[in-house]
């Protein structure tokens, strides 16, 4: 493993100590359009603002204002994790800021962590909900309190401003620090052998220590990440394995229970594996996340099969209809193969990221920016009702998209993501360097030997599989530029076209490593085939049995009743595909050969099979997963059955 | 509809005052043996024993005591409407001594009843939550209090004992009237538009206005029923349609929200149709029970597909891993079906219940009746844990039987239908005896004209598909038998066997009428046809597309884990029955086809279908769906894929 000497850092979350690759964060990589650039558009002219908007009209940050005037607990509004929205709010910010230099943006930065700034007590302790006469006490209600939890999203704001804005005066990183050394003093060897009900704490110290040097934190990430399966939290209804508190994180073997909790204290739990050199731990993560991975996520990448505890299922349990898949879980699963790809550099990790972001982060928001998805379902039987757009919905809506939720975690995780995104495009191993995300962008780094590499990606995908690369700087000896070809790209290819040569040929999914130095002006065109092609599930996976998917490239597809109008059925629960046909492309759409599903007419529905006519085939149009509901309240669904 | 005059009352629940049919009652039939009646053995035995032990050491009967003492609310235990588990307790004990007369349960009724008498206020009011210094104020939350709900518990309670002890001075009715008396008071016409969260207190009332003669209870009922669905109860996450208080009762077209609330609002809803000859809301009651049957029950009779909300899914949301199927709502199920059945005579009622106490109530309680399911799943993933025979398990529990549950409705809810079922065996219409049961029993009943009818039915049914009727006096002219031939039953025989002829023939399901001048020792036997078969589901079903259940007579069949060890595999879900061939019987047992389910060896679980080579097939022998997990832990499944 590499232990990593670069300074600066990388502008980037997650900035590893060690590890195999190191991102190369918003200061090398900028994404500069297409697909995700348009949406980082959106995130920063809209949805920041409606964030903003909407912590003001809620309450969340005006409970911050109420603990300096003594308006707590009285006048306090919003659930006990409120304040944890306020600092996803400003990470996304610090990233935003990062990335645009905005100074309306850095007004509005500093207005917020001014007020959170007077609302920290002496002794570092800062959380609206606890503490004050008439509150529960400091640390009182580990399993449901959540005050390690906001924490934790504090400190990764406080990282995010630091290595954005590096010795910054606003004051963030010291609120941090201060915080942090009262939970060190609280929680330490020595002191309260306890952990949070929500991990998230583990990731933000542990890369607290990253920017400050200060391995006390990371020791203390290590230790929260320990007593995990200690059952230290009281039990409840769904079992201690909703908070990871059933088995020692190094012995699980499974991700399990609630499928936010699970994937943040594994991404937490990376980064102090690979900071302290942990290699058992490390490989305990990466065995979770094989598993994870085969049995327990969709096809859309998203994770979390149950409603009632927004948990994992059993293995294989992974119902279309119920899909929990929490935007917020998706997220993490980001945060935790991210760290893994960081560590020991294996594309499938990546593969799994770029699935997420198509599938679960790109469903999320609406075009506008302003309403988002809480779940994401794979299966719509109702349409949904439009949200009120001044209201605030059910957590678990999975009709229409919200503007706001009663546990709004999801639109300010939706928003620092995006402000982040640019990192998560490459990395460098230090003699080269690893595209692992296709987007239009310019890259531009220093190898570990001095020497500056950069090059612009061009490229229309995913609508296009042409991904053009040409280099922009001059290198005077060889270097490794290695291109990702996802799992689902058989038959890619690539073209090498230099002064000197041309190349083309074949190349398999997983890495391609180009080691050439490279000419301004010389070319890599990668190829990858994004014909609709349709997807069968493992058997066991007993839901969507009889049931194909179609898939075009990162994008998965869905059926929308708005796009049945010609077959003259009420919903999407009549429709099967003919077997022995393909998806088709046309007129920029993907079509499908359905006829109606034949059903039984009787009373009960068991007994003989249905022996009811099918109909004359005919073709219906699917569209990108990420695009549903976008045409007013309709019927949905991903997985489509064979017609008999 | 026919208005009934019938003096003495059926000793039964639900004695509507018109309709089609009038149930005979504990005094008119009584089980003597078989199935159910050893059932019913170990219930009286052993079930009530232990409800009452675990009522008294949670606290919930002593709660009566402190509200005495003023102990109350610093000592009261357990949830909200725990006070309605003590009164279905009374229920149970009150059809118990009208079945077996015992003196012992006797003693034990009327000490639990001096005890709630004594914590009745003077006012009528009685609830040990609610109303006292330090305790929330009367209704003032209607949408999660559950005081209507606890009386209509108490209502029910004081029906079974007047029912079953006419006039006894035991004091229960007179605690429900004086509490209805309130109720009525506080809730009628003039008073507060308001409706309990739980549906319960509308059945309780019209069944209270029956046995009292008192048409103010019937009035009181009725405004309840039609006060759902203005909106008066608070909106929440899961929306109104939780609490039925989305959609007036008249107006629904399906059962929907919480299933054991609607189950029993639908219940209370039949009898204040019925009793006021309200036919509309009788007919929207119908349509709601016939598309509820259709797309929104189990094959097992099970109804409700959600564990957040312990709610009915969407139409064909019926996935068998998720399956809340509560044992309550089969209950509650059973009571709309009866209610139903008695106003309309339609045979498909007494088939629902058939099934539905074959497969939901038959399989809560363990063979020694002193553990119980809550949630009863279609399909058990992984071995479940024994439960801590002291201790109490999360309500939703469905991997092994517990003894008692934070939420135990649905242990005296087994037990109060256990000690009533004699009542659900037979009907009259004055002029003849409608068999819907079948089980080893006595009947003895008069028509309206006087005549006394009698005859004892012998059967090992379900076992065996044989009923033999025996008749055991005499009449003078020709009366009517009418027997339930139910719709699984495609070639049954009937064969009647008297002094003057024998004849035999076939006869379709449905029902069939014997008009005839029984003689004492004239045989009427009925032979169902109780081979195993295979059903499909109806493809709209997606969570079970591509397999079949076996069932066998009225019994849905199971494959279960520890029936596996011959085909070495892990567990049932890598099992598939081999296409073509059926299941057969050998031994005492039903055994199928089967072979492994070709899986795929991906680490995605995506993509193409699985190649791996199926194994040759072999037999392994069905439990019935009643007697899964009574062999150690186990995994189960009762919808077997189909091999490709």
């Amino acid at each position: 493993m590499t232990i990593h000497t670069i300074s600066p850092a990388p502008l980037a979350p997650a900035v590893p100590t060690r590890g195999r690759l190191r991102p190369l964060g918003l200061g090398d990589v900028r994404i500069t359009g297409g697909f995700w650039g348009e949406r980082q558009d959106v995130n920063a002219r809209h949805t920041l603002a409606h964030i903003g908007s909407r912590l003001e009209s809620e309450g969340w940050l005006p409970n911050f204002d109420l603990a300096v005037s003594g308006g707590l607990p009285e006048g306090r509004r919003g659930r006990e994790f409120s304040d944890s929205e306020v600092y996803k709010y400003l990470e996304a910010l610090a990233w935003e800021i990062g990335r645009s230099d905005d100074d309306e943006l850095e007004e509005r930065f500093r207005a917020v962590v001014a007020r959170v700034a007077a609302a920290q007590e002496e002794d570092g302790y800062l959380n609206t909900r606890f503490g004050r006469p008439g509150q529960g006490e400091r640390w009182s209600d580990l399993e449901w309190g959540h005050e390690l939890y906001c924490l934790g999203h504090l400190f990764q704001a406080a990282v995010a401003r630091e290595r954005t804005r590096p010795g910054s005066d606003d004051g963030l990183l010291g609120i941090a620090r201060r915080a942090a050394d009262l939970v060190c003093g609280e929680f330490d060897a020595d002191g309260r052998d306890a952990i949070c009900g929500h991990a998230e704490i583990e990731v933000g110290l542990a890369e607290l220590s990253r920017v400050t040097g200060d391995r006390r934190y990371l020791a203390q990430a290590r230790l929260f990440i320990e007593r995990h399966g200690r059952g230290s939290l009281r039990d409840i209804e769904w079992g201690r394995k909703y908070f990871q508190d059933d088995q020692p994180v190094r012995e699980a073997r499974v991700l399990r229970g609630h499928a936010v909790r699970a994937n943040y204290l594994a991404a937490g739990a990376v980064d102090v594996a690979v900071d302290t050199g942990d290699a058992e731990l490390l490989k305990a993560l990466r065995r979770q996340w094989e598993r994870t991975v085969a049995r327990r996520t969709y096809i859309t990448g998203g994770q979390g099969s149950h409603h009632q505890d927004e948990a994992f299922g059993d293995d294989w349990e992974l119902p279309p209809d119920r899909a929990y898949s929490e935007t917020c879980a998706g997220i993490g699963s980001i945060m935790f193969s991210w760290r893994l790809l960081l560590s020991g550099a294996d594309p499938r990790y990546a593969d799994l990221i770029e699935r997420t972001l198509y599938n679960v982060l790109a469903t999320s928001p609406a075009p506008d920016g302003r309403s988002f998805y809480y779940a994401n379902t794979l299966h719509q039987r109702v349409p949904g009702t439009p949200a009120d757009p001044d209201g605030t919905s059910p957590r678990a809506s999975s009709s229409l998209r919200a503007p706001w939720f009663e546990v709004s975690c999801c639109p300010p995780n939706v928003a620092r993501t995006l402000a982040s995104l640019d990192a998560y495009v490459a990395t460098t191993d230090g003699e080269g360097i690893q595209l692992h995300q296709y987007a239009p962008s310019s890259i531009r780094t220093v190898l570990d030997d001095g020497r500056e590499v950069a090059f612009d990606v061009e490229t229309n995908y995913p609508a296009d599989g042409r991904v053009t690369i040409t280099h922009t700087g001059d290198a005077d000896k060889a270097w490794t530029l290695s291109v990702r070809v996802p799992a689902w790209a058989e038959g890619a290819t690539l073209r090498i076209v230099t002064a000197d040569f041309v190349q083309q040929r074949p190349v398999e999914p997983g890495v391609v490593d180009i080691r050439h130095a490279f000419r301004a002006g010389d070319v890599v065109q990668l190829d990858l085939p994004v014909t609709p092609r349709m997807s069968q599930p493992d058997p066991r996976i007993d839901a969507v049995r009889g049931c194909v998917a179609v898939e075009r490239g990162p994008e998965v597809l869905a059926l929308e009743s708005v796009d049945l109008t010609s077959l003259r059925v009420e919903d999407v629960g009549r429709v099967a595909i003919v077997p022995g046909t393909a998806p088709v492309e046309r007129d920029g759409r993907v079509w499908v050969s359905v006829t109606r599903l034949p059903v039984g007419e009787g009373r009960w529905p068991y007994g003989e099979e249905p022996q009811s006519a099918q109909t004359e085939p005919v073709e219906v149009a699917l569209v990108p997963y990420h695009d549903w509901a976008q045409r007013g309240p309709s019927t949905m669904r991903v997985w489509i059955p064979l017609a008999p």
